[in-house]
């Protein structure tokens, strides 16, 4: 009879649920800001919409939805035998959502004569997958995602270096860099190294250098076949670094036979003077060209960001995509976007206590009375409380002293009114400050002032 | 390949978005100011979690996830042959949540040691019901319950009395009436008729009244097989109206000889005297002995809300319990809660054309430039505006006037700043006001100005 938790899943109880608020609201409020609108598709999806998006593995991560109804009416112990995978598609036509991009693709093919376009949508929500859960590995969590479809230009490449800014600044997180990176260098490294078209098995190996070193990268290039000339034409990536200057700089000249290359570098440049001309000041962008983000759709820019001073993955990633909703009949439709990862992000600020003191409040002020006299007076005082936007509760009941003290100290309110019979007497209400333990004697009109204006 | 919803489930683009967080802001504003901290609890759930707890038609539209892996194995044709209900619990153990109660009482029980009681929480997400889709009937809609538990003082009873007008008045909903009623009078009612412990029975005859009227009531009454005397002496049931202090005049008179009766009717008027204490104002309660929410498992007070003006069901109704958590065995936890339809809500605001101006609000303006020295005059402006919290784009092609105004049109932005070269030189920039039409030149500071002040 004793109830759990699905594994891999969680409840957020109030307090994490405070500072959960505080990160959405604060990503929330950044996004309106640069003009994305919220979107929210269903949870579920037919399973023709997500199977074959996600690779072979994806596709048996989804969650999958038993059909209603009397779902195995027809089965025979020849369908049995063919086993579980073939067994699927006659049992579940619906599975839960696996990520953002592909339910937003299909509204965006669903909707696009009513779209305005470029079109910038948001979205945040949960998203469903059946890993084996383990630590900081869970079957839900949110995602939020911001996109432009709809437009090439580089202003939106230069809006998410500003947005990412904003966003991590707003939370309070200040010590971070934007790693950023695009396809077409890495297409033109491969190209210069003799290995054209070769960019993702190159991304494989060169993607590690930050956790494996430069040997063990040479090692997995050559396992994967690149060859001593290869390598020694690679030389450059391993010594290439400074500001984004000095990196374009250098770049240019390793990489001045690869027109792709040149094409990705001029890219990167004009992204980064959108940024300036925006005003992005203590920039943390720093241009990586080791950065592949596994490249799947990416095309284009390609973003990550990572907290300094704490040993968590990254907290933000994205790139430009030349091809959303190609799989649904709509080929051509760029557009570039931005992830951000709360779980993560909420991890990076719980460590490094970077939540403001705000971030985890409710209610700011307890009324404690001991009879209907007190009553009586704590009842319109609680109503005023509220009215000036104070969260105030009244303890439900007439208990001891000690017990309304524990129940505020366990909520972490941090005033408490005493009304005891001195207090109705005098009209002089006891104000309790629970963190540094003073008292003092207000009027109500006082202990509102004193605490609306905290 | 034309892809396409799940049948019952939907998309909220943009401008539902924009209305809809409009809703959940303001409730989750109200709730805090009444001092519910907020809870979210997993999507899925134990399906043991789950069934046995909503009846069998319940259990029958729970949303069931299919094991992952190699469900199959070791399935015969004997289990086959057992038919698809008895199938399920080998093919799933997870479902998805049905309903924020359960879920809530599952997290009161795994957490009882560490929770303060009274637990006051709210919660605000989706829900799942494998019903057949019908109009204004959905398979996934999110509720928005607020419970406190672990006290039985009737102050709980009095602040969500107070907390439903605050929510409908925050959202400008003025004009609905708040129904209240107490089970111990339907109780009491069935005593005083003659057939005491059938208020289960006698409650699905009279919640009708409204629906079909006296005559049909009574006829619903004879065939569940009350007599005459039974309906005889129901006869003041139909007659019972007026202000709340005259509903608890007559029915102290009607049900003398009832304790229960009479004790509901001292509840609900300690109730209401709490509520008049909190300074309630312009009151919407009005006391019916009729209503009765299929009485499920409220033991004391049950609420309901309707909108007036609309013929658009309840939008909120609630009430008190005393064994939340009995199932998961945690005997004689008490508690009431209250519950929003945001899906109802949101129809009746969007009849009524109650949603502000402000609710539906995503960009501010936008600018719209035409060649690189338009854009660098953009640039910092973008920036400044939205630094001033005003959201802005820039249009991020050098297209056409045309279609950057039919963009703003689109998206119903209600500035544009046109920059031509005639505003490069002099530095005035164009404001268009789409709306009225209007256009004036001004500096960068005034335009920050006036879209800031807006």
């Amino acid at each position: 009879m004793k109830p759990s938790l699905v594994k891999g899943t969680r409840d957020f109880g109030p307090e994490q649920m405070s500072k959960r608020l505080f990160i959405f609201d604060t990503i929330r409020q950044t996004f309106r800001r640069f003009g994305f609108q919220p979107l929210e598709t269903p949870s579920m999806e037919n399973l023709s919409t997500l199977t074959g998006k996600y690779g072979d593995e994806g596709d048996q991560l989804l969650f999958k939805i038993l059909n209603s109804g009397d779902f195995s009416a027809g089965l025979t112990e020849a369908d049995l035998a063919q086993g579980s995978k073939k067994l699927t598609p006659r049992l579940a036509e619906k599975g839960l959502r696996y990520d953002l991009t592909v339910p937003f693709a299909r509204y965006v093919v669903m909707n696009r004569h009513a779209l305005p376009m470029p079109f910038k949508r948001y979205q945040m929500q949960p998203v469903w997958r059946a890993d084996r859960p383990q630590k900081g590995r869970y079957r839900e969590f949110y995602q939020c995602d911001a996109d432009v479809v709809g437009t090439d230009s580089l202003l939106c490449e230069a809006e998410i270096v500003l947005m990412v800014h904003e966003v991590f600044r707003n939370l309070g997180v200040r010590n971070f860099t934007l790693k950023v990176n695009n396809r077409k260098i890495l297409a033109g490294i491969a190209e210069a190294i003799g290995r054209p078209g070769e960019e993702s098995t190159l991304a494989v190996a060169i993607d590690k250098l930050d956790k494996i070193g430069q040997e063990k990268v040479i090692d997995e290039l050559r396992e994967r076949g690149f060859t001593d000339e290869n390598i020694t034409a690679l030389q450059p990536l391993f010594t290439i670094n400074g500001l984004p200057a000095d990196v374009l700089a250098s770049l240019r000249t390793w990489l001045a036979q690869s027109a792709l290359a040149q094409q990705g570098i001029a890219e990167l440049d004009e992204t980064l003077q959108l940024a300036d001309g925006l005003g992005l000041a203590d920039s943390r962008v720093e241009i990586d060209v080791t950065l592949a983000r596994g490249l799947s759709y990416y095309t284009g820019a390609i973003f990550e960001v990572k907290a300094n001073g704490v040993s968590i993955g990254s907290v933000s990633g994205g790139g430009r995509y030349d091809n959303l909703t190609g799989t649904f009949g709509m080929p051509g439709l760029s557009g570039v976007g931005i992830s951000f990862g709360v779980d993560r992000i909420y991890d990076v600020m719980d460590e490094l206590q970077l939540f403001p003191a705000s971030a985890g409040q409710g209610t700011q002020v307890l009324l404690a009375c001991f009879d209907a006299q007190g009553r009586a007076l704590a009842l319109p005082l609680l109503s005023q409380l509220r009215a000036a936007n104070v969260p105030a509760e009244l303890y439900p009941d007439l208990a001891k002293v000690k017990k309304q003290l524990d129940y505020a100290n366990q909520k972490q309110i941090p005033y408490v009114v005493l009304i005891g019979s001195d207090e109705v007497q005098s009209g002089l209400l006891s104000v309790k400050n629970m963190v540094s333990g003073e008292q003092q004697k207000l009027s109500a009109p006082a202990i509102i002032d004193l605490l609306s204006h905290r």
